[in-house]
């Protein structure tokens, strides 16, 4: 009997149980994994250990490996042969931090389903989607073929990693140093969105990354403004000068050499953007903008999409309480991060940006450069098998055509998986631009969790009958 | 017998309960009284509670009396007679915030006498020079006298506020409502400094302050730079921006009319400062810096005490915690003061500033103010007669010609008296530009707190000789 034909109990028990499949994400949601925290590395530790205990009971072999920094999970199917198409299964178990808290409208670790103001059922928790509600997706499309055929219908290995919110770094080494064990046909991330709530989508490029944080240094302590105002150097007023000239008053960058190796889009695929009908009224008005505020030369679907970005994502420095203080600080500083596009080299930008930098600070001042994160841009392959297979699986669950798009986001290890292991990967996901990911009131709609998870079931057995 | 004849008992008598005044002024160093954060109200209230009871015991009536903020201290001599020149003492019990807290040697408010590295004892403290510090030494000063002599040698009235850290914004008003009680022929204020460490100064000018806090808005939510960076406007950026133009190249403030009617200093003013040997070398180098910052065609010295200025004194806006976060934050906000010199009517500056921020805001933004103060430049008249008086006792103490200098730093309070109760002030003071006065480690050298005692015994006698 093939796969195929094995889906509709699959399905079917994944309706039944779905009450449970809910039950065990609010149990990994409740647990405090936020990566870029120190005080929360215990937290980190039990999610690991809570997802591979879960995904043994599936009759996986799940170990906890250490690595530098959080650990990972490295789970292989018992039931995999060698001889079938083989999948590796990337997911991250960490979070984003939470603040700022009292935006939230309720605990961040306290998941629960909410009706949203629209009436789509919500599942609201830091983490809710991305990444532990997307990862379920597939653990539990994994349960439902186990629990109904004993077995899955391809080769499966699972890896969950839990420093992807800062950068992967200590993930890509233990990749490199443990690679004979990823051995796969091809990898599935499960960290991307649909095109809208009714439309699925598999993204076939992504921005690249350089994540700086810049510190300015100038006096040896903190100042009396009253006194040393006027003559002494204050290091915001260094940093926001050379941060308000990164982009011109037309949205470009205005770093030398930014802009250099970014191509434009094909006339066909820019003739298709412009029928997809994302606009100011569409895109920016529900989160209460009104004026694209990239390029002026370009759609805001390219500003968005296809265009390399400079954002300031966060600043700091002097007196930040209550009331007034008249200080002068002895520095500040700025979490600064670049979008990159193809074409981009992200160590170039980064030594571009760090020189822009230096040649604007004062000589009695100093610039200090802390590295996030630096990724390339991933285009790709739009015809690959495995992709044109989950494009129909994800086509017959949702019943309407899946999209191939782009996203603005970045998934550095896509490229890792091509460069360490010689693998392409296949990105489906059922994130919505509403899901507030990264910020306060993060949320995952119901109906994405439940068909998401029915997705990868059928994506499962699609996949099981492609020729290796 | 003269006030004056009976000086000398009442110095020998400062010398011999020193101890004591140390012990005194560290009780009061103890109290949190920090005026800005609403956390410490009811510390502020124990530091009023606090300095009443213990003036009380110099023969005083002493009156811890309400505001619409922080109390105020109230207290009269009962040696009074309503025919003596009558001095008004003015300071204020209030402290600075304490953050970073990381950067303090040892915990603010554990006051001790330690070595400083060159040797002088310094008392090191949140509030040991500002204003603790220096209000106890004209506190210590009375009592000498009281205890010397069993009265004092003219009528005296001390008042003492709790808001002047936060622009004494609840004071003013009161100063009004009961200024029948503030009756007198001159007000003397212990909130400024000497011009080093060995001559002793009386300050005639002091600059003005507007200083306010402005916030950005942008979007409804705090944003994924993924998925909306590029289209999305940044806050931060948008601050950042209107911040980095504030200044020109050439350290000129850019805001349209913000120079009107500031003039120059008189050309044999110029020429003394110029002999006053404010260099970079002398000035900056302690702090670590080297070049001056403000406007390139005028001196050091101008630049910190007769030309108006503009700081950022704090600014915050998205994700500051360790690590990265991919966020484009709702809002950003910073706080910005001026220092003002005569000339310059302040409600102009603010309401120019406020036009310079709105017209820079994109349309889909909002900008919002707070006011957090505002007070004119106050230049005195160098040829009064207590301000006479006062240079000769300090000259005398300090064995070296006391300079008239101007600060700055702001004292709004002493617009107030003169506008509210037609008082001119007498602006006498033992700190030092070292002091780290509203930055962590503050200190007041020992020698300024035992020769400030005295110098105002002087002081105290040499006014009460003055014709009324």
């Amino acid at each position: 009997m093939s796969s195929t034909s094995k889906l509709q109990p699959v399905l079917d028990r994944i309706d039944a149980d779905f009450d449970n499949c809910l039950e065990r994400l609010f149990a990994l949601l409740r647990i405090k994994s936020i990566s870029a925290d120190p005080g929360f590395a215990g937290d980190c530790k039990v999610a690991a250990d809570h997802l591979a205990a879960d995904i043994a009971t599936l009759n996986f072999k799940a170990e906890v490996r250490p690595t530098a920094g959080h650990p990972a999970i490295v789970a292989k199917s018992n039931s995999n042969t060698g001889s079938r198409p083989h999948v590796l299964f990337y997911g991250h178990y960490d979070v984003q931090p939470v603040d700022p808290l009292n935006l939230w409208n309720r605990p961040p670790f306290e998941p629960e389903v909410v009706t949203h103001a629209d009436g789509r059922k919500i599942i609201v928790a830091r983490g809710a989607e991305d990444d532990k509600g997307q990862l379920m997706t597939f653990v539990e499309a994994c349960r439902a073929w186990v629990s109904v055929t004993g077995s899955l219908p391809l080769d499966v290995t699972i890896l969950i990693e839990g420093e992807e919110e800062v950068g992967s770094k200590n993930f890509v080494p233990f990749l490199e140093q443990n690679k004979k064990d990823f051995a796969a046909d091809v990898a599935l991330v499960c960290d991307t969105g649909m095109w809208d709530p009714n439309t699925p989508a598999i993204t076939t490029s992504l921005r690249g990354l350089v994540y700086e944080e810049v510190v300015i240094k100038a006096a040896n302590r903190d100042l009396h403004s009253g006194i040393f105002g006027g003559g002494a150097r204050n290091p915001i007023r260094v940093l926001t000068r050379i941060l308000g000239v990164l982009q011109d008053d037309n949205g470009h960058i205005t770093i030398p050499g930014f802009y250099d190796g970014v191509k434009d889009l094909p006339p066909e695929i820019l003739a298709q953007w412009k029928n997809l009908n994302l606009t100011p009224d569409t895109f920016l008005k529900p989160i209460g903008l009104s004026i694209p505020a990239g390029e002026k030369d370009r759609l805001l679907i390219e500003q968005v999409s296809s265009r390399p970005t400079c954002d300031i994502n966060g600043i700091i420095g002097g007196y930040t309480g209550e009331g007034s203080k008249t200080v002068i600080a002895a520095q500040a500083s700025a979490k600064v991060s670049f979008r990159l596009v193809e074409g981009q080299d992200p160590l170039k930008i980064r030594a571009a940006f760090r020189a822009f930098v230096k040649e604007r600070v004062p000589k009695d001042c100093s610039a200090e450069f802390i590295d996030h994160a630096y990724a390339p841009a991933i285009a790709l392959d739009w015809t690959m098998k495995p992709l044109t297979a989950a494009k129909q699986a994800l086509t017959d669950e949702w019943n309407k055509e899946a999209l191939l798009i782009g996203s603005g986001a970045s998934i550095p290890i896509v490229a890792d998986f091509k460069k360490t292991l010689g693998l392409d990967t296949v990105l489906v996901g059922f994130g919505l631009d509403d899901d507030n990911i990264h910020s306060p009131n993060e949320k995952y709609d119901l109906k994405s969790f439940h068909k998401g998870i029915r997705s990868w079931a059928r994506i499962l057995a699609a996949l099981a009958e492609m020729p290796r």
